[in-house]
Order: structure tokens, then sequence, then C-alpha cells
């Protein structure tokens, strides 16, 4: 075999045999086909895609690529999120779910650009550890149902390879390999129940529903196809979910979600993730196992696992009953409006990039970030406001001038002025 | 500018500007784009194409990166051809158009697999030097109108360097890739009177007739852009040109051919791009100029220049009179069928690799190569031969068994038997 006849073949849409896609995969990662070589493949791939049964290949492949996760705890549960902004629905379904009986073995990432990471934010727990030893993380796993641990380099190593040469070829946006690069993670962490929310908009990196669900179905048939019990939903992700973006901020908001302090739309994907996990873990219809996650959140159960996660993982636990002890911003700043007028849509890029810009997220790998940083919003699509209302808040321990976030956020809002009438012409 | 935003527009189809492309080729020739990087951008070429625009500033870009040769000899003519087995109508045609007084300054390469090349060719003649100074060159040109060098590496790095990776990450067969690179050489070369002579069939890179045509246009168009009066032709190269293929075999050919003693195929190819490069020249209308062509032959002119081209070139000039002085293979087999047989077809690319087997060729760059090996063939398709006849002669100094490339000859020829005939059903 070699590297040449193999991108020949994708550029001529003829189909890959499992070996060939085994080859490629195993002879790059261990460095005996040069990045060039990899990089035409790729976008090959991009232009002329992938089969059903190539993907799959291309997937077991890459997850074969570094050690398979293989904990001692019985069954597990998993989630992914395609990402967006605001999204701190891991630190409310896996209390929730772990509550209800099912083991959640989260392995979760850090944030790049205006996307935040599960890690960061709950690193802004003070004390908080998520490299955690695989012995330390089956002990939790077993005691309370419910931990996290960062991404560990071992898992693999194919992926990270290939990520990093399509984040600098043009061929991230590929849904073959996106649902590669996804699952081959997945399978590696292994466990038997794999819930895939996929989500689309403005804030996601599929921004249209038809793109979303094609990649939900490729995904699904992947995690089928390797033995697990396994679903893909496609979500909305045009508006940030919840009200606050920033690591500390989006803690504090998913304990007030854990208090059954807020309902709306947050609450209801979290119940709706959670009940699906349940149902693949067989713990009742789908009725049952929305009810099952209400009253894991009304009855408290859910806030007392993630207490006890942050007690077993080195954090602070008194900040689930007191949200105050979390980070806090030195400085902070209201945006508001000058006119009267409706809410039509919120950008959730630019609200990304806003707090990006207050200083919550990283533009390097292993920049430092401000836990403390990052905007609430006091509105959401559909609202009408008055002239001196206040639409956002912008927290930053890092800024001293917020006039460029002001900016940014204020773009961000697409509203309809209500004090001015179009002239009768 | 920058890499990706280059390669995401090719890859979306967006038109490129001149300045992206500018900047693209010099970035790369320099060194500050990364080898990966590019290889997706030709493979996003290679998939999406590209406009005619892009097509000449890619190739401006190329031209660009490296000298431009300006000869202080007056207009000159330059022929260039996209390859193939046995082609030998350089040598032929340039002493045809020196002789009618159209100054024809030659830069050639070496041959690489199955494909010869003219300055290998010419080496074959005892003492011939092709790699000289520009003053020397200038010199036999001003006083003989023909003379050939090789090329020069400081003409077109861009295209050395791409063509390189293109070779490495099967992005070779692209159009506007191939334009670009045959036409950024040839106007670095910068001749007045430019005539392209593109090959289809199977000893030929284009396939078909239909995108031999299509690289035709555009490449037509490039050379006009840039101000050049300038052709392409289309000519059929599904049997090889001529009877002999191999490095002196084709000089002795070429040589008989100016001699007068063979018309047909090539020598009617020769005589048809001759008279299109004096029509360029001005020298008349398109029957005037074949005439012309045809006097040179006829009246030993034309073999009067390649006498004086060999003898200020450093060769033994008495070659032109005497054929046997050219380099002779110590064993040589003759090839023979053993029924009675009609020729149909001879594969150009099994004949090509045939020659390579026997010594005449290279595998890799700088191979050395056996100048009296190769191959002579009594047959062309439409021929009717009995048992006992001799197809081809092989010759090498180098191998002492010919078995594997007889075999290969014999499988170049497509013939139908003459002795048994379908039984009646």
């Amino acid at each position: 075999m070699n590297a040449i006849d193999i991108i020949n073949k994708t550029k001529r849409s003829v189909i890959l045999s499992d070996d060939e896609i085994n080859w490629l995969v195993k002879s790059y990662t261990e460095g005996d086909i040069p990045d060039y070589q990899m990089s035409a493949w790729l976008m090959a791939v991009r232009l002329n895609g992938l089969t059903e049964q190539e993907t799959i290949s291309l997937t077991y492949a890459m997850r074969d690529s570094g050690d398979i996760m293989r904990l001692n705890v019985g069954k597990t549960a998993d989630k992914h999120s395609t990402g967006g902004v605001g999204d701190k629905t891991s630190l409310i379904i896996g209390p929730i779910v772990a509550s209800c009986g099912v083991c959640m073995a989260k392995m979760s990432g850090r944030g790049l650009g205006h996307t935040g990471g599960t890690i960061d934010k709950l690193e802004s727990i003070s004390g908080f550890r998520t490299e955690l030893p695989i012995s330390e993380f089956e002990e939790i796993l077993r005691e309370n149902k419910f931990a996290i641990i960062s991404q560990s380099g071992e898992l693999c190593p194919a992926d990270k390879k290939m990520y990093d040469l399509r984040n600098a070829t043009g061929t991230v946006d590929s849904i073959p390999l996106i649902a590669a690069s996804i699952m081959s993670k997945k399978l590696s962490v292994n466990a038997d129940y794999l819930l895939l929310d996929v989500k689309y908009g403005s804030g996601a990196f599929m921004k249209t529903k038809d793109e979303a669900e094609k990649l939900a179905a490729i995904m699904e048939k992947i995690g089928i196809a390797a033995g697990k019990k396994c679903k893909a939903i496609v979500t909305d992700m045009d508006t940030p979910l919840g009200r606050n973006i920033g690591n500390s901020l989006e803690v504090r908001e998913a304990i007030e979600i854990l208090q059954g302090k807020y309902k709306g739309k947050l609450y209801d994907l979290c119940i709706e993730l959670s009940a699906e996990i349940l149902r693949l873990a067989d713990k009742g219809d789908y009725q049952e196992c929305v009810a099952m996650a209400e009253e894991a959140v009304s009855s408290g159960k859910a806030l007392e696992v993630f207490r006890n996660t942050i007690r077993l993982q080195g954090g602070d636990p008194k900040v689930c009953d007191d949200v105050e002890l979390l980070p806090q911003a030195r400085s902070k700043y209201e945006v508001r409006t000058v006119q009267d007028m409706e809410i039509l849509k919120i950008n959730c890029e630019e609200i990304g990039m806003t707090s990006l810009l207050l200083g919550a997220g990283r533009i390097n790998k292993g920049d430092p970030i401000d836990m403390s940083a990052g905007v609430v919003m006091n509105i959401e699509p559909g609202d009408k406001v008055s002239a001196g209302d206040t639409l956002l808040t912008l927290y930053s321990s890092v800024c001293s001038d917020f006039s460029d976030a002001a900016v940014r956020a204020l773009n961000a809002i697409d509203f309809e002025s209500l004090n001015c009438h179009k002239p009768l012409t």
C-alpha cells in the first residue's frame, strides 16, 4: 500500500477498503506518511466525502491508534455535545443521571476560541482537580456515580494529530471527518450508553439543521456499529444556552438550575438529554425518564451528587449552597439600551467572542484565562425592553476598559426599534 | 492574507484575486507556507478547478518566481510538446525552422519514467554539450539559429517545488495545474513565437482528445494573454512517434528524416509543426509554410543546420552523414511472431516501459542511462505480418537477458490472429 494510491482513490471517489484506511491512519500516526500527503487526502475527503462504511472504518482506525479506557465500575454513560456558547449541560445532566442510578464517567476538554470547555468551568471552583489517576476516577464513580476528568493524551493520538492538521488546512468542515473525530474519542472512552447532542445555529459548528441531522445520523450509526447503546439528537444553538457565559458564571448557573431556582430553555434541554440517557440505560419509557429527571432536581438529589463530586475532586462543596463563593470579577459593566426595542436574535458566536475579549477564553492553546470573566444576559429573543434597561452585564478581572467588549456585545443583538416608525410612502 | 483563507476559498469555489495567487506562490516558494497547506490547496484545485483568469494569474506568479530569459538574438521561436514515447520532433523541427530563417532557442529537459527527454537524446552524440553558458547559447543562435540547452534551475523555482509536491500528493492530473506548470516555464524562456503540441492517447499524459483540447485551449489563452504569438495544436500519440524509441536510436531516426530517407507520419507531423511555427513568424500562409518546410528537408538545408548545431555544441557532426557512428548496442534481440496476424494497435506506454527495461530511461532522477538501448519497430497499426516476421528489435548494452523486455513488448501489441477463424455458431 502507498499513500499516493489511497489519495488517488479518494480523489476519484473510489471506495477504500478497511485495510487501506487502517494502514493510512496507522502510518500517519507513526510518522511514516508526511503531513503533506495526509492533508491532500483530507481535502479529497472534504470535497468528495466518504461512504458510511469508510467513515466507520476511519473511526475505528483512529480509536485503535491509542489506549481504550476500561473502567472497572460497571456500565457507564457518556454524553457528547458538539459544543457551543454557554453550554454547561454536562454539569447539570451528570448529577441528574447519576442521582437516578446511572454512572456518568465524563471526560472533557478545555475551551478554545469562542467556545468554552467543561474542564475550565469546573476549575473555576477553588481546589477542583480534573487531572486524576484512573484509579481515583473509578473510586469516585463507585462512590458517587459522577466524575469528570480532563482528556488524556494516550487516547486517540491519531485524532489529535489529524485535528491539528485539519485546523491548518481548511479541512475541519467535513461531516465524515467531524464524525470520525468525535466518535473515535467517544469510543476510546468506551461508555456503554452514549448520548450525542448535535448543535446547529449561529453558535454551533453546524450552521444548519440539515447539516446537523446528517452529522447526527452518521455518528449514531457509528456508535451502534461499535456495539454501543447510542442516540444522537439535534438541538438548536442559535441563542446562547442559558443566561450566563464564562467559566465561574456558568458553574453558578448550573448550580442555580440544580437548586431548582430557574426553569426555561436550559432546564428543559437538560431534562430532555437526561431522560434520553436514562432511556438508553433502560430506566423506563421516555415519559417515565423525564419524570425521574425532574424529580432528581426538585428533590435536591442531583445537587447532592454535584456537591459530592466537587468534594471528592478536591473542590469546595459549599459553592453548591452559596454561589457567591465562586470567583467574582473585580469589575463589571452594564450594557444598557438607549431606545425601546424588541429583541429579535442574539448571535452566539459574537457573544462567545465578547466573553473571549473579557478574558474568559483562550485565543491560543495554553493561554491563561480569567475564571471570573464573562457575560450575563438579561434578555432573550422576543423580549421588549425600554430605553435605560440593562441588556447584558459584562464581568472581568483583567479588563479595565470595557468599550471593545460592549461594542461587540451590542453587535451580537439583532433588534427592531420601537421608537421610530417608518414614514408612510 | 493567510493560507487557510485561500484554501477555504478554492475549497468553496470562490475565485481568488491576482494578489492572493501571487502571495500564495511567492510565500510557498520562499518557504513561508508549509507543504501540507500547499498540498491541501492543490487538491482543492484538482477537484474544483480554477477559472481561466486564476490559471493565468497562477502561471504569471510561477513565471515570476525566478529569472526570465532575455536573449540578445532578435526574435525567437519555441516549441513545446506535452511529451510521449519516441517523440524526437524537436530534433527535426528545430533545424527545419532555423534553415527557413526563424531562430529556434530550445530549452529541454531529461527523461523520466517511460517518456524520453531531448537532452538525453542529444547527449548520445559523443561530445555533445547541453549545459552551455547563456553567452555561448546566444553566439550559437546568432551563427546557426538553432541551439538546445538543458533546463536551468533559476527559471521557475515555484514550478519545480510545486511539481515535486504534486507528484507526491496525487495532484498532477489537473488541467489548470498542468497548464500553469508548462506555461510558466515557457514564459520564463520567453520566446516570441510559441507552438504547443498537446498529445493525447495511450502514450500521452492526456488520455482523451477532449482533455487534450481543453488543455490546449487554456495554454494558448495564457500565451496570448502574455503577449506571445502562440498556437496550441492537438496531436495523436496513440502509437509511438516514428519507428525508433531510445536515445541514440531516436537521434538516428531524426537524422534519417532530415536526410530525406523516410516519409510517413513522423515526417508529416514535423512538417506540420514547422509550418505552424513559420506561420506564427509571419513567413507566409499555411500552404507556403508547408512548402518551405518540405524544401528545407529536400534541399538538405535543415540537415546542414543540425550538422552545425552538433559541431557548435561540441558533438561529432559526422553522425549526420554516417549514423553508424552513433552509440551501438552490444546486444540485440528480434521479437518475432509465431502466427500470421494483423496489427491493430501499439500501446505507447508499454513500448516506453520496454525501452526503460532495456536501460534507455530512468526510474529515478539521476539514474544512469544506456544511450544505445531501445526499441525499433518494424510494424505499425494496419500491417499484416506472417509467422516468423520480426515485429520489433530490442537493443541494449546493459541487458543480457531480453525475456522480460520481449514479453512486455509483445503485450504492447494488440493484434488479430489471421490463422484461426472463429467457428460458425
